[in-house]
C-alpha cells in the first residue's frame, strides 16, 4: 500500500537506545525506562507520531536544558479525592505518570482521584494513562494541552492545542474501549503526509495564515491552523472549540499552567508565547473505582454485551461496519509486539545523528 | 428573519402553568416546581426544543403511568467521592436536581462528587446543572443519554442518543464559560425545522433508512438516523462517536440503567427496545470544588484572562469572530428574561390541549 521505505526494529530495542538517551542527560534509570516506556507504547500501538519519532526533540530540549532531568514531582495542595501536582519542569513522560499514580492512589482511597498538573512537558500519547488504570481495574481519564495549533471555531489563527481525551472501560471476556482523541477535526501529521505526497487536504481540516478555508497543506503549516472537531458551525465545529477550551481549564487553569496561545513551544521551530501565564503545560488526569458505583462484575458483563450489541450494528454501506473505540490501536499492538515497529528513513535519521552526538550505539 | 407566528408568554406565566400541570399528576408542589424550574431554563436559555414545547410529552407519560409522580430517590452505593442513584422511575427533571446536589454536597466535603443515575427519565438541558454548580462556586459536570437517534460511525441504523456533554467553569467580572453539546453533529430540531421548511440539510448531518447519506430531511426522520459529531471518518467522526458510547457508560453502565439502543422511549411515537438491559435512562452529574485545586480567586481571574484572550483572536474572513461557550444561551437569557418566550403556534396548541384535558386554565 505504502512504498515509503521503512526498517524495522523491536520494540525492546526502541526502548532499551531510548532509555539510554534519557540516562545521557542524567534522568534516573527508573525514569529514563518510565519514559521509554511511554514511547514504545505509543509505536506498538501504531501512534507513530508520538513514539521514538518524537526522541530527537525530547533530546533537544534536554540538550538546552530546557526540561529538568531530575524533577521532585510535589503535590502543592490536596483533599481526599484531589490533587494540584507542580512537575518541576520535568520530562512529561516522567511527571504524567507520577501524577496519573496519584489519580489511582486516591480513588482506592476515596472512591476516585483528580488530579491537576502544571509545570510539566509534552507526555506522549494520552491513552497510555488509562491503559495504566485499566491495569489497577480503575477507570481512567488523561488530558492534556498542547503546542497552539488549533483556531477555535470563526478564529483566524492558532489558539488551543489538538488537546486530547483519552478514557478507557474494562470488558471481562472483550478487550477494553479505549477512547483516545485529539480535539481537532485531524492530526497535524496527517497534513504534513499529505503536503510530503504533493496531495490536497479535505476541506475542513486547516485554513491558511489569513484564516481562510484550503485544501492546500502547505498553507497550514505556514502559518495556518488545523481546525478544531467538526470544522464548521453548521456540522458542531463550536462543540470541538468547547472540548480543547475545557482540556485547557482542567489541565492549565486549575493547576496554575499555561494555557491556550501560551503553552510554550515542544519543538525548537516553534515560537516562543510572548505571554507566560503560568508554569509549563498541563495534564489531567481521573480514576475512578467501578467497584465505588456497581459491582465490577456486574459492569464488565454490561461492557462486553454493550460491545457484542455494537459490532452487531448494520453496517453502513461501502465500510465493514462499526469499531469500537481501540480497535484500531489493539490490532497495531499485536501486530507490532510480534513483528517489531516499522520506522521510516527521516526518523532513523535523526535517532542516528543522536546516537553521532552522545556516542550511544543504534543499529 | 423568520416569518413563522409565535406569541410571547412571560416565563413565569409558563412555569406556573407547568408546575400546575405536574401537580394535577400528584407530583409534589416542591418537585412540580423544580421540574418547572428546569424546563424554564431551557427556554430562557433559548433551547426551545427542550422547554415547555416538552410539557406534553411529559404529560403523556404520566398521563400513562410511566413516569412515577412520587419516586423516592435513594443512594443505593457509595463512598467519601460517589454514590449511585435509583431515580424510582421519577421525573428526570425532579431526579437529575436531587442527584445532582447529591454530587455538590460531595464535593463540599472530598473535594469533589460523582453521581451515577440510574432508573430516571429525561432531565430536560444539561446545561441547567452546571448553572446549578456555579451557585454554589463548583465546576459542575453534567450528561445523559437518550432515546437512540445517532447511528455509530460506520453504522446504518439508530444505536445512539445524542447524549450531551456539560460543563461550566466560573469567571469573575466575566460570566462563566458554559459548555453545553450533544455528540451528535447537529440537533434533531434542525432536521425537523429543515423539512417544515422544504429544505435540504447539509452533508454529514444525516443518513437514511439504508445507512446512506442523504441530505433530504424525511429521509432521516423516516428511520433514519443522525451523525455524529465530526460526521465522517476523515472529519473526526470516531470522535463524536466514540464520546457519545463514553455518555452511555459513564450515565448507564456505571448506574445500571439502559445504555445504547436500549434506552426506553420518550416520546409516544417511538418504539419500545426489544430489550432491556438495566432500569430506565441514565445520568451522570459532577462537581468539582475549584479551592480543592487552586485558590478560587486565582482561578477566576485566570478564566477572566482567558476570556478576553480568546475574544480577542483574529476573526476568520466573513464571521464575526470568536464566541465563548455559552455566550449564545447567556444573550438569549438577558433577552427571554425581559421581553418572555416567544413560542409557535404547535407548541401553543399542545398547551392548550392539556389545559383542555386537565382544566387548568391557559392563555
Amino acid at each position: 500500500m505504502s512504498s515509503v521505505e521503512t526498517k524495522t526494529y523491536s520494540s525492546e530495542h526502541l526502548r532499551d537506545y531510548c532509555a539510554k538517551v534519557f540516562e545521557h542527560f542524567d534522568v534516573p534509570p527508573e525514569d529514563a525506562q518510565l519514559a521509554s516506556d511511554v514511547l514504545a507504547a505509543s509505536d506498538l500501538r501504531g501512534i507513530e507520531s508520538h513514539g521514538v519519532a518524537r526522541l530527537h526533540t525530547y533530546f533537544d530540549m534536554l540538550t538546552l536544558g530546557r526540561i529538568n532531568p531530575r524533577p521532585t514531582v510535589k503535590i502543592v495542595r490536596q483533599t481526599a479525592s484531589t490533587a494540584t501536582v507542580d512537575g518541576d519542569n520535568g520530562l512529561g513522560l516522567v511527571v504524567g505518570p507520577r501524577a496519573n499514580e496519584i489519580a489511582m492512589d486516591k480513588a482506592s482511597e476515596a472512591g476516585t482521584g483528580w488530579v491537576s498538573v502544571c509545570n510539566t512537558n509534552h507526555y506522549g500519547i494520552a491513552g497510555y494513562y488509562v491503559l495504566e488504570a485499566l491495569k489497577r481495574d480503575l477507570i481512567g481519564w488523561s488530558m492534556t494541552n498542547t503546542t497552539k495549533l488549533v483556531a477555535p471555531l470563526w478564529g483566524g489563527q492558532r489558539m488551543l492545542g489538538t488537546n486530547p481525551i483519552a478514557i478507557a472501560f474494562p470488558g471481562k471476556k472483550h478487550p477494553p474501549i479505549v477512547i483516545d482523541m485529539a480535539t481537532s477535526a485531524c492530526a497535524y501529521g496527517k497534513v504534513e503526509m499529505a503536503r510530503r505526497r504533493g496531495e490536497k487536504v479535505p476541506e475542513g481540516w486547516v485554513i491558511d495564515s489569513d484564516g481562510s478555508n484550503t485544501d492546500i497543506p502547505e498553507k497550514m503549516i505556514d502559518g495556518g491552523a488545523l481546525l478544531p472537531l467538526g470544522s464548521f458551525r453548521e456540522m458542531g465545529g463550536h462543540k470541538g472549540y468547547a472540548l480543547a477550551m475545557m482540556v485547557d481549564v482542567l489541565c492549565c487553569v486549575l493547576s496554575g499552567a499555561n494555557w491556550g496561545p501560551w503553552a510554550p513551544p515542544f519543538a525548537l521551530r516553534q515560537e516562543i508565547p510572548s505571554r507566560s501565564v503560568g508554569k509549563g503545560i498541563g495534564h489531567f488526569f481521573g480514576a475512578m473505582q467501578i467497584e465505588a458505583f456497581i459491582d465490577p462484575d456486574e459492569f464488565k458483563n454490561q461492557i462486553d454485551d454493550l460491545i457484542e450489541t455494537f459490532r452487531n450494528t448494520k453496517p453502513q454501506p461501502g465500510t465493514n461496519g462499526v469499531l469500537i473505540p481501540g480497535d484500531p490501536e489493539r490490532i497495531a499492538y499485536a501486530e507490532r509486539s510480534q513483528n517489531g515497529i516499522p520506522l521510516v528513513m527521516p526518523v532513523i535519521d535523526e535517532l542516528r545523528d543522536i546516537s553521532r552526538k552522545t556516542g550511544i550505539e543504534f543499529d
